[in-house]
């Protein structure tokens, strides 16, 4: 009698140890990072700047974080999605520019000749980009982003690149936005290549996301109001392009920034710099194996100064095979 | 004892009705607003896009609205406020500049010469307020224009120019956001010239302030990074600038648009050429003895083609001295 009775207990602890478990594990704003150094510095730096009293609090109104695009949230190995888009417009736009056939980049990337097209350097891949993504109103970029985007593939993964995006960050977003954080994407990508479909994969609405950017103009033809994209840059928001754009389009330092690469150096310094208490994180690619293993070497995507300052200062670091335990959605 | 009881209903109902009445009162979110034309079709506007089954039921994500500045929400008469703190940013740089004492707008500006200042034309005015307003770091800059808004004074109403706000306009904001719009300023004003002081005045966040910018740069100078104001036009958002700083800076088009001159027409036009429902509101500067009155040959907030369109579009226009109870929060 007594033994079943303490059987007993010890089954309705176990069942009650079992709930507690799934029931925090259900809790668990971040369950696809490993519970290792990274997530335990972005949870308590959320806690401090979040608990009203603590000296390290922040204000809802100024709990701004910004992240980079291209390898922060989504792929972008083998080459920069939107470079992949840029070729594929060349490919469309052909018959109408006959020059190309015998014009770098563009007979590169008609031959898919990708040593052609990179090797025609900065110059040539701006032009790339440019003469591809104007010459139609903001509405039709819009939908030849859409459209594009639902038939293109990621050639490693086979998906559609917006499955491409990683599952821990978009939790980060999330749990961020929980907490009365405001996101921005400041890419050195196109700005009105990431609108369409931002608010989608990441819950980071068109007024949220910048980039760079092209230049328009507003138009009105037989009473048609419209806005043109001109083959000209307006903003190249990379570098010391970052802290630049977010002062233009947000108007207050982050407290919080996450990047992948030296293009996103400045924008973690400029964070850094303000008062109170600041969260800078880098993702290094390290995992060769789900996704890819590339850092300091890198043509795309390359991270070496910033991964120096974030070892001096203090940063957090991600390494992407130690710290996730999913990358993708899809890699269940 | 019949009549008593009559009597008691009819007590019963008169103070029934004076408390509904009372309710009904404070419930009103725009109590500024006399009960006329404008004001029921801003809130006929609101109920239909914001009941769901509605035909013009738009979703929280696209309620979209934008507002001119000056003019439109506080007072720009009898010189926009920025052009006044450009004049005194003058006479403080001066002694930094002996040049000034002979070259025009500056030395108009030193003589308290108004004429010559405008002689100068917009290459003179674009000179004065670009080289006043750069040479710091952005913050120091939001420093400098929130001391000087905390001791200059409006010469006509001699109350901090922050408190010459239109009151009909800030409930008319907060009525938006109460119904799920997201509120921005879009003015041809200097963007940084405004974020300082809009969260406090009219409820809108620096990340949601549009307007007129020079150029930034960032640099570190002894390991602290700093953005740098240049003495260079970055973007002009004015005119047709309004719809290009509305693409770059929201990404969608808004569904309401509030503007008070010709400056803001293109911004309406653009607001008004989307599909679904749509508002477009001008105020009407009528009223010489509560405010100004001024408007199709006035040199400062000229509303002449942008109210021809009104007319023919159906556009909203609001008469001040006819829809407007009051006008500042001060004059009750």
């Amino acid at each position: 009698m007594r033994f079943r009775s303490n059987l007993r207990s010890v089954c309705v602890f176990v069942i009650c140890l079992s709930t507690a478990l799934q029931l925090r594990a259900q809790n668990d704003p971040l369950p696809s990072w490993n519970d290792t150094a990274p997530k335990r510095a972005i949870v308590a730096f959320v806690d401090k700047v979040t608990k009203e009293g603590s000296p390290d609090f922040v204000p809802v109104s100024d709990r701004i974080a910004t992240f980079d695009n291209d390898g922060t949230l989504w792929v972008e190995q083998p080459m920069y999605v939107q470079l992949r888009f840029a070729l594929d417009r060349v490919k469309e736009l052909a018959p109408q520019h006959p020059e190309w056939k015998t014009t770098q980049p563009f007979k590169g990337a008609l031959d898919g000749d990708m040593k052609a097209v990179m090797a025609s350097g900065e110059k040539g891949l701006v032009q790339l980009i440019m003469l591809t993504h104007s010459g139609m109103t903001v509405e039709q970029f819009q939908q030849i982003v859409t459209s594009w985007l639902a038939s293109a593939t990621d050639p490693k993964f086979h998906k559609p690149y917006t499955e491409c995006v990683y599952q821990p960050m978009v939790e980060l977003l999330a749990y961020l936005r929980a907490n009365g954080f405001k996101t921005f994407i400041v890419s050195g990508g196109g700005i009105e290549f990431m609108r369409p479909w931002a608010l989608k994969a990441y819950g980071i609405p068109p007024e949220q996301v910048i980039g760079s950017s092209i230049k328009t103009k507003f138009q009105t033809v037989d009473g048609k109001p419209d806005l043109i994209r001109l083959p000209e840059v307006n903003f190249i928001d990379d570098g010391p392009g970052k802290p630049v754009g977010i002062n233009q389009f947000i108007g207050h330092q982050p407290i919080a920034a996450f990047g992948n690469s030296d293009g996103d150096q400045q924008m973690l310094e400029w964070t850094a710099s303000g008062s109170g208490a600041r969260f800078m994180l880098i993702v290094d690619h390290t995992d060769g194996q789900r996704e890819y293993a590339y850092d300091r070497k890198s043509s795309i995507g390359k991270l070496d100064k910033a991964l120096d300052e974030a070892t001096a200062k203090g940063w957090t670091v991600v390494s992407m095979k130690d710290d996730w335990k999913q990358i993708f959605a899809f890699q269940q």
